[in-house]
């Protein structure tokens, strides 16, 4: 029964423009089709979008919120974590994911990204944050063309470490 | 759609004699019984039992992890949170469940009594800890006779808290 | 160079008596005399007293606190580290010290017995918590006549553990 | 007595080059001779160069580790705070620390530069990361020309704050 469920974390601000909150959705929306369960941070913006998405599909939404009260998770948080470690519980929605999607973000999404890059989490972006050192450009989030494209590549990096 | 389900915590040391892990086991039947998660902190002894049994009568289990591996999770954990935040998720186990039946317990256990009276999440004890200060005991754990009584005590507890 | 600062942990309630504090102060001050570096969660009550202790003898005082402003510390904590985690900073606490000091106690007070128990550290008691598993006294917390006894067995146990 | 220390964080990969190591060292030495505490995430490559160069000068250094072991610190970490959270300790290295110095930067630099620009911390750079979004450079890490100059950077706008 153990993995029984397959997790994909969305990551993105807390308040986004209408065209970001709707590729937001959409993620969601693709995410729930494919029978995989949505996590994120709870909170507003791209993470309440793509639950809402999610939701409309008949999906499954976990959030794990920074405080105490589940009042604090957005309506489509289906099962609400709640951690009380601030946004420290940043690297738990990329821990217990098996691939990140990040779209559109703002600085806590950077933390994610670093997280995920550090633990070896794939990032999937969605006119995300791109990084560069010393002139040279991290090539280590993959973007995807639109949500469908994002999901696609979640699930195939999935399916290849479970290999 | 918010707040559809109701999440109940089992907690209780990672190594426990049979009959204690017998007592667990019965506390997740019950809790899957009533239609409720089950949230524990995903490893062994009454964890581990607490979720066989819930996953026995077709209920949902949430293991709050330590570590960074859903490895680490025990078989009957259907969904794996990983926090990478050691012990330090005894916090979340607490914050996440609407109230707390303690099984026996190690030292962990009283970590997570503390966080729940202090947040005032119901305890619920099955032979678990008893506490004194200066010679005088400690009421706020709600001690059950058995595990349907305690997931009884929990329910009634959670749909008072909600009126 | 390294280790060079013994550090003791002082925990204990935020909202005390005025005897409560008075025993905390008297341990800052034996800690400080001793010079040894207190630990502390930073804020009011036991923390607060003791951290004036260590300081009216010019010793240094370090505060661990849950929040992210550091005008939350005490007057008397000289180096406040801010973590940001909330009441999970408990495990930081405990972890810092080569021995905690329980001062009376409230539940948060609780958390930390059991971590610092639970890790093997040392645990002196004034007046703390007593803590009993089905009929059995826990013997592990050890109790000390006044804040100098306190401060000695806390020594003694540091030392030896460093042998 | 309070806020009598001024704490700046050094922060940057494990595993460095010897001319960041450099870089990183000649920060440190600087902190110390302005008689500020150095604080980092207390582990090897930057944070352990950076340590060298505050001891050399007599200066104060801080770790905060994620493990539960002082034997983790480098050498040079003169108050271990051990904090027991793993990585999540990026975020309490970020809140006590009044501006950062982000020296080259492996991805747990990423997290701590996205912290603190979330939380208005000020980041300061020395050949670190360059952010952009949307085509969009982020322009709120300051860059630096040399060691002396971050650490003049950094001074300058920790006084600018506390105004």
């Amino acid at each position: 029964m153990k993995n029984d469920f397959v997790l994909i974390g969305v990551i993105g601000g807390n308040d986004v423009s209408p065209q970001v909150a709707e590729l937001a959705e959409e993620v969601g929306r693709e995410i729930a089709r494919r029978g995989a369960i949505l996590v994120c941070g709870g909170m507003g913006g791209v993470m309440e979008a793509a639950c809402r998405g999610a939701c409309d599909e008949g999906g499954m939404t976990i959030g794990i919120l920074p405080g105490e009260s589940r009042n604090d998770a957005n309506p489509y948080v289906r099962i609400p974590i709640l951690t009380g470690i601030g946004y420290a519980r940043n690297i738990a929605v990329v821990k217990s994911s098996r691939a990140i999607i990040a779209v559109d973000g703002a600085y806590g999404t950077l933390t994610e990204i670093g997280y995920a890059l550090q633990g070896g989490t794939p990032v999937i972006g969605l006119d995300t944050w791109s990084l560069a050192i010393k002139g040279k450009t991290d090539k280590n989030i993959i973007n995807a063309k639109n949500p469908k494209d994002a999901v696609d590549k979640a699930i195939s990096l999935i399916k290849k470490s479970s290999l």
